[in-house]
């Protein structure tokens, strides 16, 4: 059964002397939450199994089931192509350091080829060890705000999982329609939407009643929809001031 | 001072009736760090300023301090030029969905522009009300593994924010280098690298004493930054096997 996981096309996520069980838990849901499966670990400091990563799984207990556990970082390694190491410090030992989108790239050009691709996640205290780092191919870090940059462990997993699933996805490569305009602020689109409805109800456009409450908020989601200009919502209000004359035939 | 936030090119965070605290002090501390710091809130569950969301946002405090609570979404929303609404299911209102990839795309078109975006975050439980929805321009909806969802409020908000910050950032283009090559795996790098070691050490290469172990970690370090095919390792293998043979001469 490992085997068949360890099979899929995505890349394996190393946790290297976790701490906290509800960590490792919470990486295994952020792992699954975008389609990674394959964990190890790498001695886990409350040792294997852990009841606390179990419940924190939630519904990613089997990302934990089938999770391999390894005595040191070299053999949880010793089976892939090319090792990511995840780090947000700068480090003293010279190693190319790429973006998550550059290395999730990097990793799904790899896996295509066939290799088995890696990235390691070091204890949340203290972060990847120098001897850990030296066994990694490149570095990745997240591109966080030099003034603030607290990411802990789950959700740096989270971060490194969303971009493997970004990669793989192929999302139609659209255009951007109405750059360039001059919206209307919510606050005049609702004030067109208030006087318009005030309008059609002195006239029972909203009827049957027990479907005025459904047809008025189809009503409201429509004229947010339409993404009006300033000058939209003016002719919006001529129209309304012209009809509420009558006729002249 | 909460103009001055305002003011920042960036959007604007509003989350609307949010239940825990922890969630919106963890919020406050994802959006720091990706560089956003406005906040709005809308009948947070448990009233304002909340204990839990202070203790919970660590170094962010100022995102709390600088944040408005209002007491309806349409008064969040009346100063915004363009809404998103996050959504995890699919509505029964007709409005485009966008990937967060797009939606931030389009959100810093319309930030250079001038105009005002915030992006509107539901409750924890039952997510956006179709009211709400109803006055956003477009849905965003993270695209999670359909057979396991489960994102909590900040982890959404963690992604946003590192979409935009994604987003914002000039990422150079660069030549996907080695694509095509036959790595070796670890396990062969490792053992060359151990061999090598031996080989070196038996002749007092890492010396003086003291110095041996930052060498040795530099050893490795290069042997794996080198990215060495299954033929490099293969010559790597010769050359060492060649230099421990007398000299001829």
């Amino acid at each position: 059964m490992k085997k068949n996981i360890w099979n899929k096309l995505s890349p394996s996520i190393i946790l290297i002397g976790p701490q906290m069980g509800e960590n490792i838990g919470a990486s295994a849901r952020a792992m699954l939450n975008f389609g990674i499966e394959k964990m190890s670990i790498v001695n886990p400091r409350d040792g294997w199994p852990n009841n606390r990563a179990k419940s924190m799984s939630a519904g990613a207990g089997r990302v934990l089931d089938a999770a391999q556990v390894f005595s040191n970082t070299s053999d949880a390694l010793s089976g892939l192509n090319f090792v990511f190491a995840t780090t947000a410090r700068t480090r003293d030992l010279s190693k190319e350091i790429m973006t998550p989108e550059r290395a999730m790239l990097y990793a799904r050009t790899l896996i295509q080829e066939g290799k088995k691709v890696g990235f390691m996640f070091g204890p949340e205290n203290s972060g990847l060890s120098n001897e850990d780092i030296a066994q990694a191919n490149v570095l990745v870090s997240v591109p966080v705000n030099p003034e603030f940059s607290s990411l802990n462990l789950s959700q740096c997993v989270l971060l490194l999982a969303y971009e493997w699933q970004r990669q793989i996805t192929e999302v139609p490569n659209e255009i951007m329609e109405f750059a360039g305009t001059d919206f209307a602020s919510l606050k005049e689109v609702q004030k067109l939407v208030d006087r318009s409805e005030e309008a059609l109800m002195a006239r029972n456009f909203f009827w049957p009643i027990d479907k005025s409450e459904s047809m008025l908020l189809s009503f409201r989601n429509m004229f947010s929809r339409l993404k009006l200009t300033k000058m939209d919502v003016q002719i919006f209000h001529g129209i309304i001031k012209s009809m509420e004359k009558p006729r002249k035939d």
